[in-house]
């Protein structure tokens, strides 16, 4: 065993052990830029892969303001005395501004000060995807290369005995979809209010919702959620006329209500789909999209860093600003000249 | 000059002179999976590149129903006796069943009897993107590469005299994205009708739209498609209350009302942008998108024909599957392993 294997099975040890520390150390690791770190992580994670995969996945998204880590909150301090809860973060924000969505306000305090619970409040400002040139980031996906490493930061959280893994995301743009793809469950968060306020949810992630969550059912928001309720119960029952319904549930973050009847729900049905394979069926198609993309993204960097790539590319790029190419020609031109045939 | 080159500057000199035969034979060219047919393609593309790139490329998006077609046959209609247009259409559903939107019933026949326009129903049902593999396919984006041939169907009408290209999708999954990345000005359709009906309205489209307009507003719709049209002006004022606000039009496509308006506003702020740079900087970022991402079809279907690749493939698929690796580690370790290093 070399240096950098003991080191792996050190901190691995580490983390079965349950040592919330190194749990953190190692997602670290495995969202840093530096090869050697990701290398670092990987043997980290092929150690205690054994030790994975036990947890509920439960993703949860929502529009600005919903109010998502009060709801996370909420539901992971309802469920403390029976599980370990882990809370992770996907931020779509991320990539791009080197910001946090959650980094400033985690509204978590309760829970944070559990010795049961291990929030991760965000990927922090390390920088994700492919490089950069032009003006423009390759990699297509940035955020596919944040849920990579939130894909990973889970099977740590699970080798640590975290049994229930929360995966909150603001709800904007696409990050709902690679929650969705890294998740067993999606909850998709609602404001209370009808009409107006229910523009917001989109048709393409009502689909790839499990079950939807109106917030904030207390105080002058009591009413307008029980409405909100029985609006979605109203239109999810005329979109899926043939296909089953995802249930509606209301619940109050600040008063603690509503979550007995939801989590009692999300339970049951994650462990009468862990009995019917549907979980396994799930996990083993995100599995294989984690693995097509990450061959993506491995063969395109690989591409990128070779030197006659980066010495052709500004002319290249310089051809097709003043449309002397088409970008469609010029790739295929590009390939051809490193690649050959 | 070769053969291949004279059948290619043959196909160009019947594009230039604005032979529809010949156009459409070109986009099916373009979108052939046969690797001589589209080299052929990127050849007449490059002969023609200087008479392109002066259209109106103008997207056109909605959900199911919203009456896109009678829509695009009124517009088009509409401006006949000034433009020549174009009528193509990314069909989202194509790439999984072969399938058409637009097939079986298109809606335009008075557009498609006028000598001045080119109508494409949509890609048909050749198949698109990168190699599938294990039940998956690959390339992540399937979409993504029929919106690559649209933008060189695009070029070819560009070529052959169409100063109005209107490239219409189905708003389902992601395809609105990908017609706001290919055109100048994207119009959302809406159908008529408040609260519940408006709900269908993605938040993510809503910022790349640069118009909405309410379609059907005719009979027993007239006053919903009103109330509609206030309902949206009211939601846009929140939403954008710092950024320039989307305007919203009203129209009967079966009563042929509000298209002088609309055309009005979109070729004014059209040519405004033209003036400004706008146009162009929006193209030329559109061009770099469409280049990396090109880059990445090409070297990824590169890497996926070795046969190397598809030989270790099932075996990393089942190792992946019976979860004694990680899709991360597989995938670097297969390219390692292939690429060196």
């Amino acid at each position: 065993m070399n240096a950098h294997e003991t080191r792996a099975a050190e901190i691995a040890a580490g983390i079965l052990r349950g040592e919330r520390g190194t749990l953190a150390r190692a997602i670290t690791l495995a969202e840093s830029s530096r090869d050697d770190d990701q290398e670092l992580a990987s043997q980290v994670i092929t150690n205690v892969l054994p030790a994975t995969g036990k947890a509920l996945r439960l993703g949860v998204s929502g529009p600005p303001g919903v109010g998502k880590s009060s709801f996370v909150e909420a539901l992971g301090c309802h469920i403390l005395d029976r599980h370990k809860v882990a809370v992770l973060a996907i931020d779509p924000s991320s990539p791009k501004t080197g910001g946090s969505i959650l980094g400033d306000k985690t509204h978590m305090e309760e829970l944070a000060r559990s010795e049961r619970a291990f929030i991760r409040p965000s990927p922090g400002g390390t920088s994700f995807g492919g490089s950069s040139f032009g003006g423009s980031s390759f990699g297509g996906n940035t955020l596919g290369g944040v849920a990579a490493h939130t894909r990973e930061a889970i099977l740590l959280c699970e080798a640590a005995g975290h049994d229930v893994v929360l995966v909150e995301t603001i709800g904007v743009g696409q990050s709902e979809y690679a929650v969705a793809d890294l998740c067993d469950l999606l909850l998709l968060l609602v404001q209370p209010g009808a009409g107006d306020e229910l523009q917001g949810i989109k048709r393409g992630i009502m689909e790839v919702a499990d079950a939807l969550v109106v917030t904030k059912a207390d105080g002058d928001l009591t009413a307008p959620a029980r409405r909100a309720h029985q609006d979605l119960v109203a239109a999810i029952h005329v979109r899926h006329a043939s296909a089953p319904m995802p249930p509606v549930f209301v619940c109050s973050a600040r008063e603690r209500t509503g979550f007995a009847e939801l989590w009692r729900e999300i339970s049951a049905c994650h462990a009468g789909w862990v009995e019917s394979g549907e979980i396994a069926r799930r996990r083993a198609a995100q599995d294989l999209r984690w693995f097509e993309r990450e061959i993506e993204v491995q063969v395109v960097k690989r591409f990128l860093a070779q030197s006659s790539v980066a010495a052709a590319m500004p002319i290249v790029i310089a051809e097709i600003r003043e449309r002397r190419t088409t970008p469609l020609v010029a790739a295929r031109r590009m390939v051809r000249s490193v690649l050959g045939g």
